[in-house]
């Protein structure tokens, strides 16, 4: 009973009242459930209901169909009353997001020390290094499991506050439109708003009246738990096996606010000659594969371009190249969690949606991603790594094994479950010597042991860089390893690899431990040599 | 056309002619398409029809359902005419099964150097210490994946002769039935038959007749390869979804052989005072869970007298203490893919066959360990490691990050996917010291860093020992490194562990990448100590 009272005395608000604002034409378009209209509230009103400890869930994937009025008004509230000066005033939330959010909001909050727990994936400098300094406590999770574990209240054993029925005191979600039924129409993201609408106390509802009505672009079903959860009836990209909104309680709806903030999304990255080379390596693998049928992610530029028609795409997220694959004709449908496009992208996507609807959908990230539907579709999977080892253990989230970038995604949903595994990267990235200058290739993306394992040997089937691609499909490790050093590596970095592999063959044999030859005390000696002289070149092996 | 041609000129056999020998009245009864009996062979006979380098596949799984007649034939004729001396008559073969076979065919196959590879599993003295020295090429893949990366040609890209249909030159399957449209009846286990069935040009079916005919207990569904596989229609452990035997092309059976030799089990490992300490540390912990519906595998000892009543188990093999289980009457259901009972467990089986058959199915391989049905059911998932590390990534295979034991079998399947996902190890094992003597606790099982990674920290929720265990759900890696060193690591290990996660804490904190905190350079200074000094006990970090 606790949250009712609190939220009377913490505020003039009296939420579940009736609103006395007025709503806005647009909103009122909107919003087709009358009775919501009642709970019409200002986001800074809505601020100083937040408390300390308090566990909270956003929409949003990968930077797009997050809350942008709350959250900026709660990081608004804090920043005027200079709460987090005093202990006694400061607030740290424990937050929750399907996967990242855009850097207006998440960094903002990162950079006030406003989060305690950040799960399961985030991108943005401020909250990277509240993680790997110690302020935040971050676990990365398979993104098609996190959901799962949300509402099985994993991540809530230790909440103390609240009833034990709702793994989150709040939702804060983005509506693009509202049904009759009060369920939500999501903006570009679906991700894990299902779930985090079925485990929150309260939900707050952002109708995003600047970006079109997207009503038709979502596929939700019914998310059960195991075990009665029912088999996901797709068995093509474009099937359906839900409805275009999504269902929640609407007693648990305590407010609406009206937004008017677009995605902030940046440029995406823009291409390489490494990058191209890299896609021109798996053009020709996949031109030489028969029986390719759906090619899955990424090197889409030169998809457009490249000799594939009718391709079926089954991803996660759908960058701007996608705008241009669609455009050529070759691309027959696509189905992610989520479309982040640029300004631009979304401005042209926008504009020409009655082109594009047809052609797309976006389903939850427990359902895009899931190993049911990855491995039932045979789709071809490809995920860039931090770096690979010989054996072809990849390292998707810790750089020397400590430091988190981002975190895992759903790079280990699709690899492990693929019909064909793809990792690509350059051979080498660039670092700093003492002296401040830089070495171009200081750092080999290829090492002896990778220092830190998200994908395993099991899982990859071809490791692509811009030196060239090794198909590992069918090898045994020692089989492995020649081909990845001889084909991948940087010649910088070549002959160095070669002897270690042969130094591990030869004592490992030796010893009649010689399934997947290691030299321990050197497995991390490029690594180690980077730390102490900013360069992965070492002079010797031991 | 080349094996037609090859089987005519090696052998006085004209296989697919009419046979001359006499079928048993056993034999008669079992095989109910006559037509077969035409193609009746004594395995002596087939013997010399087996090339070098041809790839082959046997049923098969955990020791039980393989082939016995033909491989001991092959193995006889090899050594009778010394063919293993020449390098112009010795024969090495390709061999896939879906698991591991019985020891007296497999481990002399080995100890003939008859194995050139050898995927994706297996146990034995003899393969493993070929596969370490580097004389059997063998990679492990999830038992879940091999049979659909099989019927990809994934595992026969490099084959040069034969059909390129046909990714394996011969199937030599078990049955104990065989129908009237010449489908096959197995044996104890299904395992990857299907699969194997599927990719052969030529198959030899042993039926075997000591073993009773057990039609009615294998559940086999249609294996389509993706992209046009079905949903597996299963919501329930006791859901059948296809038929009891495993349709084939009978134009390709060449040869059927009577057999009468048993599964060459042995008895299971015996309970131990720490795998009781486990198992009660389990026990605990899930009745202090509320809404467990179906435990999943192993500590099925303790079940039978534990507080859970109408348990179902979804699993990959059940061994004797799963009779207990079932005769306890706290076991509703069982499925997996293989039963392994001791040669007393089987007796006991087979005699009350008719009291066991409605409460267990066998299924194969690629739908026991699918990640659909795992994740779909909520299993509870529980395996043992060779070591875990204090972030909780685990070790299933490579000693010393390079020896191999016996493969990854279908581990990685179930912990990825399940509901709670457990390992139980003994917190130490005894080590040799270089005086001769024993250091009883000279291995700990709880170290810094694993020497070979194929779980990862985003897989496991509960590591335990009999020391205690650990709930790792929702943790991040540091809450969970104190809590698996305090809760599982043996006290002769916990401060030298303590300290190296206060030393890595403190470093890395202090250089801003404390997400996971690591010292690369002492990561393996156990394991080295180990290798040099017999013991895991090192003096000092440096």
């Amino acid at each position: 009973m606790r949250p009712t009272l609190r939220l009377r005395s913490a505020s003039s608000l009296h939420l579940g009242g009736t609103s006395t604002l007025t709503p806005s034409p647009a909103l009122r378009e909107r919003v087709r459930r009358p009775a919501y209209l009642q709970k019409l509230a200002r986001a800074e009103d809505l601020a100083p209901l937040f408390k300390n400890d308090d566990y909270i869930g956003w929409s949003g994937f990968t930077g797009v169909g997050y809350p942008k009025m709350t959250p900026t008004a709660i990081a608004s509230h804090i920043e005027t009353h200079n709460l987090q000066s005093d202990p006694s005033t400061k607030k740290r939330f424990n937050l929750f997001v399907g996967a990242s959010c855009g850097p207006e909001v998440e960094e903002r909050w990162a950079r006030n020390d406003m989060i305690a727990r950040r799960y399961p994936h985030q991108v943005g400098k401020e909250i990277a290094k509240g993680i790997n300094e110690g302020r935040i406590n971050f676990a990365d999770k398979h993104l098609s499991m996190f959901p799962q574990d949300l509402t099985y209240g994993y991540y809530s054993l230790n909440k103390t506050h609240g009833s034990p029925k709702h793994p989150l005191d709040w939702a804060i979600v983005e509506a693009t439109a509202i049904t009759e039924e009060g369920y939500i129409v999501p903006g570009a993201s679906v991700g894990a708003t299902p779930e985090i609408l079925q485990s929150a106390e309260k939900i707050i509802i952002e109708v995003n009246t600047r970006i079109p009505n997207l009503e038709g672009l979502h596929d939700i079903n019914q998310s059960f738990t195991p075990p009665n959860r029912l088999p996901y009836l797709v068995v093509h990209p474009k099937d359906r096996i839900g409805t275009t909104s999504i269902p929640l309680d609407p007693d648990r709806v305590v407010a609406i606010v009206e937004s008017d903030k677009p995605d902030n999304t940046g440029a995406n990255a823009p291409e390489t000659p490494d990058s191209r080379a890299i896609a021109s390596h798996l053009i020709d693998f996949f031109s030489s594969e028969s029986g390719i049928g759906n090619v899955a992610n990424s090197i889409i530029g030169g998809l457009a371009d490249g000799p594939f028609e009718q391709v079926q795409v089954w991803t996660e997220v759908l960058q701007d190249t996608f705008i241009r694959f669609f455009d050529s004709g070759k691309l027959s449908f696509a189905t992610a969690t989520s479309i982040r496009f640029s300004p631009e992208g979304f401005d042209h996507f926008y504009k020409n949606w009655a082109s594009y609807k047809d052609l797309l959908l976006l389903r939850s990230q427990q359902v895009a991603n899931s190993p049911e539907l990855i491995r039932r579709l045979g789709v071809i999977a490809m995920n860039t790594p931090l770096e690979v080892d010989i054996y072809a253990h990849a390292n998707s989230t810790c750089a020397m094994g400590s430091r988190m970038l981002n975190g895992l995604g759903g790079s280990a949903d699709f690899l492990r479950n693929a019909k064909v595994s793809v990792m690509h990267t350059p051979s080498t990235r660039p670092s700093r010597l003492p002296d401040g200058t830089k070495d171009k290739t200081g750092i080999s993306c290829i090492v002896p042991f990778a220092s830190h394992i998200d994908q395993t040997e099991h899982d990859l089937d071809v490791v692509v860089t811009e030196q060239g691609l090794a198909d590992l499909r069918g090898l045994s490790p020692r089989e492995r390893a020649p081909k990845i050093i001889q084909n991948c590596a940087h010649p910088d970095y070549r002959d160095m690899l070669m002897e270690y592999y042969d130094r591990a063959l030869y004592e490992c044999l030796k010893k009649g431990m010689g399934h997947e030859p290691h030299m321990l005390k050197n497995a991390f000696k490029m690594h180690i040599n980077l730390q102490e002289k900013g360069t992965m070149k070492i002079d010797k092996w031991d």
